[in-house]
């Protein structure tokens, strides 16, 4: 089929053949068809959508126009997670360790940060001499001898969809389900993994603000997802206010090494073991849930889980004394507290608004090209339904510049009675 | 307004400013807005339409990516006719002269065929030395001392509209009603006219195969070319059969000295009568259509018509003598009859069939680059409705190479009774 043909029948909503979209895919991702007709594409997709029976052709497209990880040699059956995104979400950091420490092998490729929401690579390197670029034939090693390792995409992981995803990002074609979905689960799909969880993300800090939308995103991603050939699930999961206390990258290790010691904030532990449990079950160490949550608090009482984390960063390059003592992890110059304009109860707290507010500190990117200061961040001393006083601090800047106090000061809604507290998980699908 | 943040607006139907709009084609036709963004663009106006008011902004950011003449210190209004292209429509070369010669001043820029459809340009070419790359200046002064001039699009014409059209061609975002508006509007309003009557045809020979499509067409050029300032009249006219007896290009300049004689075919003479109305109405040349009628008459039996395709031919370095002796116009060497497959009454030609048999022959172009045959093509020597003998010739093909005979054969349906030939004016608009 011409490649126009193949845009015609695609605008039009005509039946397309799963065969010609690997073959336009794989002409984009080798540059024998031009950006300019990839567009076209993207935007008919935008705006026509696409099957998920083509949604599974496309990702698979997209997984192929790289390398694709082999990793049946390693026993077990291989889980990882994905998150769509949060301002605070540091949980890659504790689950990885702890999910392994239970048994089940965690091949784990992630990405870096980007706008108000940070990334799970920046986070490790705040950890000093962490490495995240190892060779596949390291990365397959370590995730077979100590059962877990993280590192960052590789040029050759699925190219086809880093040039998709600029194109996208330039032609405001971003926020397309099919297009989010075979970009999210082709990179996965390339690690070599058996089964996925996925945490969808959904309120004002994540990247679909509605339920609806998220609900949409989590099916299609369950959908496709199997249809490619993993077992997947899905948790549908709150993004109103930051998760945990700590927003910038050493500060958010510190809150992950509290979660492994047992004495983390109650809802970044409730949903790293939500997540655990679904990452137990699916890798087959687990028959039901509350089996996979006492092997998982079995994990933090023993401090196997600890002790996994430690291990990864002693064979990442990192120093794994920071896991023993967190103070030798990067500490900016400044703590600056943001005192509650007036009394009340915390009603709500903006996590776009702290994200943005932490990435302009330096803890986070406004484009690709942008250094992360490690240290910097938004430490919360309250959350979401807890009494203030008039000028009680909020909140504590880490900060190596000048900070915006008023900006931070805004995010915190104060009323005269306190807000509810919603549960974080919303729904699990698949 | 940044580029993606304009593309989100148009993905969204949300509004749009017209300076947004006129900026985003300024770009694409200086290269700073890459084409990739172009065909976003493009696809998204495909899908989700274009206001008539954006239409217009879009036509004249296209108009004003190149040079616009300016013909107001020629006196008289300036009127053009454009054509959506038809098989056999040769009606340029007549009503050009024609309404010339009873005062309108017409400065017309023509096109080349391409697929089924001829151009105007290759129709005057096939007379032996007529020259269609006239130089600006040259061209204003014939249209001031003949009161017409015909001519092809000099590359500083609308170049966005080249460069958008060569994107569209690649991305299967050429039949949308906005863009081919503004691709037909924005050449026309650079030629500096007042008035503008367009012949939209509708049938299986033209661009729109339904009235409905036709419809949509006519009244975007109508309601864009009159928000772009020109005075607008459409004709919706009829194209199942060829128009007139002749398809190839020195075969209708034939036909055409035919008309201006006044035994050109009815179907030709009275559309060209039709347009012409028009032409003189909108050049306030007569008051009525009846006037109109009447001065077109007069100029067809007086000569002056034909006096006028005579000045044009020798001002653009053609031979003039082929006006009075057609027999100086290239012919084929060969002529193949093609006999009726049976006995019966001519139900439908198809032209659309016919146009591109004749292409083949050489009288057209499959591609931008080949190469014509002015002297090759089609002549019908029957019309929709006449009887036919078993084996009678209902055609005759011009032609210097060898001809496929059967495929003009399958291009006329014999009945056992009369088609009904339908009126060629549809309807008229504006």
């Amino acid at each position: 089929m011409r490649v126009v043909d193949f845009l015609r029948a695609l605008r039009d909503g005509e039946p397309l053949s799963a065969a010609d979209l690997r073959t336009f895919v794989s002409g984009v991702a080798a540059g024998t068809i031009p950006d300019y007709q990839a567009t076209a594409f993207l935007m008919a997709v935008f705006l026509k959508g696409l099957s998920d029976e083509l949604t599974v052709a496309l990702t698979l497209a997209m997984r192929d126009s790289g390398s694709v990880l082999d990793l049946a040699d390693i026993p077990g059956i291989k889980v990882d997670k994905h998150s769509t995104g949060g301002v605070g979400d540091k949980l890659s950091l504790p689950l990885a360790p702890l999910v392994a420490a239970c048994g089940v092998p965690i091949p784990m490729i992630s990405g870096r940060g980007l706008g108000h929401t940070g990334g799970t690579l920046d986070k490790l390197e705040a950890i000093p001499g962490f490495r995240v670029d190892l060779a596949t034939e390291r990365f397959k090693a370590l995730v077979r001898r100590i059962g877990v390792c993280l590192i960052g995409q590789t040029g050759d992981i699925a190219p086809a969809d880093k040039k998709l995803y600029a194109l996208r990002d330039v032609t405001a074609t971003v926020e397309s389900v099919p297009l989010i979905t075979a970009s999210i689960l082709s990179k996965k799909l390339a690690e070599g993994i058996d089964a996925l969880v996925l945490d969808v993300k959904v309120g004002r800090g994540a990247f679909m603000k509605t339920e609806k939308d998220a609900r949409r995103l989590a099916k299609s991603l369950v959908a496709v997802g199997t249809g490619a050939g993993l077992k997947v699930r899905a948790l549908l999961t709150r993004m109103e206010e930051p998760l945990g206390r700590m927003i910038g990258n050493a500060l958010e290790v510190r809150e992950s090494i509290d979660i492994l010691r047992g004495c983390g904030p109650k809802d970044t532990t409730e949903l790293t073991f939500a997540l655990g449990v679904e990452m137990l079950l699916l890798g087959k160490k687990a028959t039901n849930a509350k089996a996979a949550r006492t092997m998982l608090e079995a994990a933090v009482r023993s401090g196997a889980g600890l002790a996994k984390l430690e291990a990864i960063i002693e064979a990442q390059h990192g120093d794994p004394k920071v896991v023993a003592d967190p103070e030798r992890l990067p500490t900016a110059r400044q703590r600056t507290p943001v005192g509650a304009a007036n009394k009340g109860y915390l009603k709500a707290i903006d996590s776009f608004a702290l994200g943005l507010a932490a990435m302009r500190l330096g803890a986070g990117r406004s484009k690709a090209e942008d250094e992360i200061d490690p240290a910097v961040g938004i430490e919360l001393l309250h959350q979401v339904g807890d009494p203030v006083a008039k000028n009680e601090p909020m909140a504590v800047i880490h900060h190596n510049q000048p900070a915006d106090v008023d900006a931070v000061r805004a995010a915190f809604s104060i009323a005269p009675r306190p807000g509810r507290r919603m549960p974080l998980v919303i729904d699990r699908l698949g």
